[in-house]
Order: C-alpha cells, then structure tokens, then sequence
C-alpha cells in the first residue's frame, strides 16, 4: 500500500478515526485512500484556522486527537493561531502537512517554505517522513507523543512522493502510553504538612485539574484546611454547575487578580502555573504573586487531578466537597445587553451543554449568571489567538453528537473563522452561537483608555476608528445564512430568550445576532 | 517621543503613508500616536491576512511599501500566507509586529511565542528594537531593506515598553537607496552575439520585466532576433493590453508548459527562474527546461528592465516592438461560464483599469478574451497561497484611487480571507469583485482525476466530497451585504453583463455571484 493509506490504516487503529481537512494538491493521495478507510470520518473546513480551531474544540471534549490535514507551509501558517490556542491548552493534536516530493523541493517552486520552521513554533514533536517503510512507525510515535500527558501538539510532514509511493505498511503499533509519573510523595507531605499550619493559602487550578475529580478533590482540601481556591484565568475545560463545586476564575486584568490574591501568603500551584499578567502595562508588574507569597508547586499539568486527590485523601479525607447549588436566575426582560444575556444563558443552559466562550469583553456576568444552571463544560480561549469559538464548538460538537453546544461569539473575532459557519451547516451540527454584536473591539476600546488614563489627553479619532467595527456594521444573520446557517437578530432581551430557546431545540445549527451596546458607550 | 511617535514619524518621512493595521493590546500606543501622525492613512482589517494581502497589492500597483501593523506571534502568523506570495512578487512590504514588553517576555504570558522564527520564514530581513533610542534608525534600515531591488519583507519587532517609553526621535535617514547593480556588459554581449546564432531561442520574462517598458525592449529583441517571448506562470504586474506587446504566460501545468518550450535550445531568463513546475507529480519531471537546452541568465529580478532595455538597443536598434490590437469580443449571451465571464470582461474592462486575478481554474479564457482590451494591469497569485485576491483588490484600490479594480475570485479561496470585502465597504473603494462560484475545488477535482487515471480506478464519494463546496452552497450576495457591499447574483451571461456594466460605473464596492458550472460536470 501507499503511503497515504498506510498512515490513514495506522491513524485509525490507534483510535484516531476524525480528520479535519483543507487539502491541496500535496494531499490529494490522502484524500484518494479515504474511500478505503471509511473509519475515518473527514470534515471539510474552508480554512486552515477552522481545522486546527476544530481539532483543539475536539480534543478538549473527547480527551483523544483528531487529525488535521495541512496543505504545505501557507496551509500550516493558517493554521498556527488556532495551534497555539490549543499548545496552550495543552491538548494532544495530530498535525498532518503535506509537503512537496523530496525530489521537487530543491527547485524552490513557488509554495516552497520552511515548513519545520513554522511547526515547530507551536509543536512538542515535529518529524519528516522521509521513506514510505517509515510512515506507519512514524504515525504511532506522533500519536504518542502527542498523547502522553498533558497532551501536545505532534507534527508529521509528509511529503508527496512518500504519500503516493507504494511499500509502506500498517503500524499496529501499540501508541507507547507513556506511564502516569507517580504524585511525589515528598511533595505530597510537605504541602500537607504546610495546609496545616494556618498560613492565608490560596491553592490555583489549572490543566487537568478544572474537571469534576480534580475541583471535588480540591473543594475538599479547601474545606478541611481552610484555603481558598481559584482556577487559572482561561482553563481548557472547566466542569461547572449545580451539582459541581464552583471555583472562580482568576481575573484577566492584573488590578482584579491582584484582589483576589491580595494577603495570600502560600500559593499551591495545581497543574496551574505562576500567575502572570496577560500583557504587561507601564509601571505595573508583570508577576501576580504578591510580594511575600511563597509558591509551591503540587503537581505539573496532566498530573494535577491525581494529586489533588490524593492530597484530599491525606488531609480531608472526611471533609465533603461544596457543591453549587441549582440557581438559574429569571428570565431577562427589557434592554439587551451583555448582562441580559447571561441571564438568559442561565436560565436556559440545557443540561450538559458544552460552552464555547470567546465572549471576550461582553461576557464578564456570564460565570455568576451560569453558575448555579445544570452541570456543563466551559471552554475557554486559552491562548489569546482570537478566532477560536468558531471552530472549537465545530469539534466540540463532533467530539459529542449527543451534546448541545453553546458558541458565545464576539464580534470581532468571529470575522477572523467565520466559514466554521459553513462547516456546522455542512456537518449539521447541534451548535448555537450567539454573536455578541456591539460594532467594536471593546477590549481595546479599554485597553486605550487605559494608555490615555496615563498619557496627556484622551485618546483622538482616528486612534478610535482603529477599534470600531462600524461602519460598516456587520450583519451576522446575513453572513450566518450565507453559509447555510439559520440565523435571526435580537434586539431585546424577550427577543434573545424566545430565540435562544428556540435555537437549544433545534435540529442543526442556528445563529443569534445580539445586538447589544458596546460597553464603552 | 516615544518609540511608536518615532516610529510612525520615520514612516512618513521616509514616504510609507499607509498602514494596513489589526492591532492588539500590545500596539497600543502606535494606535494612539496615530492622532498626532494624520499624514499615516490607517486602513483597519478584521483579519491579518487581508492586511498583509493588501500591502502586497498596494506595493505592486504604488511601487512603494505599505506596513502592516500585527498584533503578536498568532497575528503575524494569521498573516504569513499573504506574505508569502509577497515574498514570491518580491514586492517591498514593511511589518511591525508588537510583541509583549521586554522584560515580560520571561513570563512565558499566554499569547507568547517565537515570532522571530514566524518572521524569518517569509522576510529577507528581520530586527527586534530593544533600545528605544534605536526606533527611528532601525525604521531607515527596514525601509532600506525593504525597498533595495527587487523588494522584499522587512519585519521590525516593535516590543511594547519600546512603544511606550520616551526618549525617541524622528530619524530624517535618507533610505539609503541601493545604487542599481548595473547590467554586466560582458553578459549583454554574450547574449547578444548568441541572438545572432539562429538557436530556436526563447526569452522568459519575470519580476520587473512584465512592466511596459520591459515587454517593449523584448517585443524589440523578438522582432530582430526571432527569438520567441513568455512570461513566468504567475507575473506579481503584468502590463496588458492594446497598444502594449503580448506576451504569453508560461502554462501552469507541466504538459502546457513543456508544449510551448518544445524545441527551445536557448532560454534566456530576464527576471525570471528557470521553469519549474508547481507540483511534483509521479513519474514526471520537476524541470520543464527541455532536455539539451541550455539556460542564460541576462538579469536577476529587479535589473531586468534594464538587461532588456540595454539588450534591445544593442540588437535591436532600429527593431519596432509589435503591439496588441484594439480588440474586444462582442458581449456574451446565453449559459454562464468561465467563457462568458471572459468574453464579458474582455468586453468591458476600463482603460486603465487593474486586474486581481484569483479565478484560478475557472479564468482560464481570460488572457485571450482580454489581450485587446484598453491598456491594463493584470496582478497574479504569485506564491500559490490561496485567499490573496480580495485582499489585493484593497491594497490596489487604495494604491491608485483614480483606476478601477477588477477583482475576479474563486469561490473556495475567497473563504479564506472574505472580511476583506467588509474593508472594501468600509474605505469605499472602488473595487468590482466577481467570485466565480462553481460550488467545488475545482482544480483539485482535476488534481484528484489525475490520481485516479494512475491509480486502479477513479476517486470515490469521500474523496470527491472533500473537494465539493455544496452542500450547503455558498451565498455570496449575503456574505457580500452582511459586511457591507452591494451584491447580486447573475446565473446568465445577459444577467452578468448587465451587473459588470453597472458595477464598473459605481462609487464604491460591488459584488457579482457568478455562478457557474464546474469544469469537473
């Protein structure tokens, strides 16, 4: 058999059975054996950024890889902002590109580029398949190391002849699961030992640690030792709801994470790192922890959930964790706002619903709002690489038919993914989105007046019209049904509530443009 | 000043007067300079792959660079496909990228990563200003760079203290304009005592030479010397039209190519490569250069011009270089198709008028229909990365104002950058854009039937699904008015004619659904 066959074999009997594709000529090889591998599920993307956007949206929820499949170097480039999301994310990510013939590319023909270059920018492992006999055992130690936790992003260039070229062969291979590093016993008692001597301690959350064993472990720790806990600022998959202990999240802005953490003076790190601010600011410092705060670290990324428990089991083996309880609020009437509308999110969020938020600014009420609705997941934008939501409630859906997903959308980043549209038109998916329209880049509205806050005047014009998407403004419900996706505007809250409960009945996708003002007047 | 004061300040002095912006926090304060900088025309772009798109279309058509203003790592990757086929027009482009402040780079903060490798791959030359006292020299040098012949990607790293911090000033650098490499007289007198030989010879013209006077010198040199004349497969400006010489494009496939250069002993490279073909397919060559002929270079990209120029008047001093009617094919009527769209075009295009060409498979009639069209400039997708025509179209608009554009889009490339048309509204430029809407890949259908006739038999239903654009169809008349530009659709060529002749008689953008069968049936 082919290359292309033999990696499409071997992806699939190590589980991986989801490709989502944006092929060029380098691939067509690949695409030809999908018609003899019908395991494999491809989904078509009509942009490099929806592959990869779909793939982390996937591996986040099915806790396993999908493929993507890149067409060279401007293919993996595309791509690489929704990669760098889901590094962030750490989730385990299988990165096909295919690549000119090994003979071809030393005539620099016009889609020539460095390719490894570009990979290894977000990658944890990159290799080039270089002989067909390599390609199975190739595919299996990329899957490896894309799975060993944390989870990674693994990178397999292929190039063109060694994907048409015949002589390669399945890989039955075994993925090498790599062992789970035992929780440190040492580290264990010290931080044992420290819970107990009555220091203010703040215990922060992040990786593997925001889902239910990990926060119920923690929620017990927190109530037999009596320290606080948050989660990082943008976990990759946060369990939430009635039933579920809640954990705030640490603040975006250094001055709000600066209250939460204000007189801690032990910090335990659990899967979570350090915190720091997401942009520095004049005058302000970059490190969040507060001066004379030790920082501890209980257990690296991957690791997390099964430290927190066994922690819990030294220490508060009798405490019971703090579950939210149920708590949806009314059904909003009047303006429609940012806040009308996380009311109605919780009051409507169907029971395990998946949450795909890149609300960004126009999202802030959503977490008290939701707190107390059935239990879901709530993914966020881990790497600051707007254009997420999009595409991760694509794989998110993929990853769970059964599931509803929720896309809470901002404006301005939806324009950079907004053909994920076509694909859950396409593809049929159960997704809602709501676009927050308020015809600007509110963060950055803010984040100026922050700069005119210290300079000598306020911001001019022209510097404004910068961060203003209007005009012209967008229309979402034209752009929605552009691409085979039903769409309606709210311009009130009633409006909003009648169609977002429509929407969460529907069969397939639907969009809401909610009109709302921007938060900077 | 501050660095950004200084930096915008150097801009305009040194002639940069326009900057395709999507910035982020860490631009901050280039944005809130620009209100003391109103001689920088800002042009907002809701994805960075319009702006870098747009820059390579302004500096082919003004001659000049435009920068580019990037937000970080994923936002100069979100625009590296742009900038690749700029880097492949060799055309100047200036990019600052803000990156996170100095000394926060150690905190590893989410939206950190390796933008210096980002930028490597595409600039020929790349710096970070660390000191902001080095802000107004290291702009010199970058326009230096950038606009040395033939013109390339020069990419300063603007970090965000540097941005901020006073003690910058206004650097008056003279660009140090590189003196032309004068043409080598022994080259010239090689060549020309070989024109005399009576070889079957054959002149490729590439970079700079597709220019007026370029196709003028070799449309001399042919008539004297019989030599034949084409030009490279994708020119980044070609000069078209009655009154100007005709030249052929070398073929994109190899069987094409390798037809029109049967019999060639000589080829002799104006600005051009030795012909290559874009991909590599099995069992056939990458060289197109036929076997026994034997390759001189007269002038790199950037000299050929004047290679030309001075060659012509070394052969061909009294030769007159034989120019293209005035021709137009009458106006089409019946099916739409890619001949009629051609025939239409031919039929009405402006004088003067500028031509972004992404029809890809679909505009294959177009260079005939058009040959004796009023005088005109046809821009190509010079790197293969697909998503650049809507993109140019804004970069050329806002180049020469007084021209019309002629944006003619494939419909699966025009997904990957469709905000582009939002920018089009917003400026209100006047950009005609057409999208060929054939509802598949159709070149990859093709590149899929090639497969196919060598493999056992023909592509499956997976295969080909992943190449077809319906279901659900694309609408581009709602995409068009959801961000802004007057749209409608035309499904004959009487209804096609009649919207081209009134779009190109409006202010403003416009849009023309032109759908279309598929080559592929």
């Amino acid at each position: 058999m082919n290359g292309a066959r033999a990696l499409l074999d071997t992806l699939v009997g190590s589980g991986i059975d989801v490709c989502f594709a944006n092929p060029g000529t380098s691939e067509m090889h690949f695409v030809a054996a999908l018609d003899d591998v019908p395991a494999m599920r491809s989904v078509l993307t009509l942009f490099e950024g929806v592959a990869t956007g779909a793939a982390d949206g996937y591996a986040r929820i099915a806790g396993r890889p999908a493929a993507v499949l890149l067409h060279l170097g401007p293919g993996l480039a595309n791509g690489l902002a929704n990669l760098h999301n889901a590094m962030r994310a750490r989730v385990p990510v299988l990165v096909v590109v295919g690549d000119h013939a090994t003979y071809h590319k030393q005539f620099d023909a016009p889609l020539e580029s460095d390719i490894d270059a570009l990979a290894h920018s977000v990658s944890g492992w990159v290799r080039r398949t270089t002989d067909v006999r390599n390609v199975g055992a190739d595919a299996v130690d990329a899957i490896t190391a894309a799975t060993a936790a944390p989870g990674r992003i693994a990178t397999l260039i292929l190039p063109a002849d060694v994907s048409w070229t015949d002589g390669a062969a399945f890989h039955a291979g075994e993925t090498q699961k790599q062992p789970e590093t035992p929780v440190a016993e040492a580290t264990l008692r010290q931080i044992a030992s420290m819970l107990g001597e009555g220091e203010t301690t703040m215990l922060l959350l992040g990786g593997d640690a925001t889902g239910e064993q990990g926060l119920t472990a923690a929620s017990r720790i927190a109530a037999a030792a009596g320290v606080r806990v948050l989660c990082e600022t943008f976990p990759a998959r946060l369990a939430r709801g009635a039933g579920r202990p809640a954990v705030d999240r640490l603040g975006y802005f250094a001055e709000a994470a600066a209250a939460q953490l204000d007189g801690v003076k032990r910090l335990i790190l659990a899967g979570a790192r350090a915190p720091v601010s997401f942009f520095a600011y004049p005058g302000k410092p970059s490190e969040l922890v507060p001066p004379g705060c030790d920082v501890h670290m209980l257990a690296e990324p991957g690791q997390a959930t099964a430290a927190l428990t066994a922690l819990a089991d030294a220490v508060a083996l009798d405490a019971v964790a703090e579950m939210a309880p149920r708590d949806r609020p009314p059904l909003p009437t009047g303006a429609l706002t940012g806040q009308s509308i996380a009311a109605a999110v919780g009051a409507l969020l169907p029971e395990d619903a998946i949450v795909v938020d890149e609300s960004n600014t126009a999202g802030l009420a959503l977490p008290t709002a939701t707190a107390g609705a059935p239990p879901h997941d709530w993914l966020t934008l881990t790497g600051g690489a707007i254009g997420y939501g999009l595409p991760a409630a694509v794989g998110a859906a993929i990853a769970a038919p059964d599931r509803r997903v929720l896309c809470l959308q901002a404006d301005g980043s939806a324009m950079y993914t907004p053909s994920a549209l076509w694909t859950m038109a396409r593809e049929q998916l159960d997704v809602t989105t709501v676009i927050y329209n308020n015809s600007a880049y509110d963060i950055l509205r803010l984040e100026l007046q922050r700069v005119g806050a210290q300079a000598a005047g306020p911001p001019g014009p022209r510097a404004e019209a910068l961060l203003d998407l209007d005009p012209p403004r967008l229309d979402f419900v034209a752009l929605a049904s552009g691409m085979g996706v039903p769409a309606g505007r709210a311009t009130t809250a009633e409006e909003f509530t009648a169609a977002l409960a429509e929407a969460l009945a529907s069969q397939g996708p639907r969009l809401i443009d909610a009109v709302i003002p921007s938060m900077m007047g």
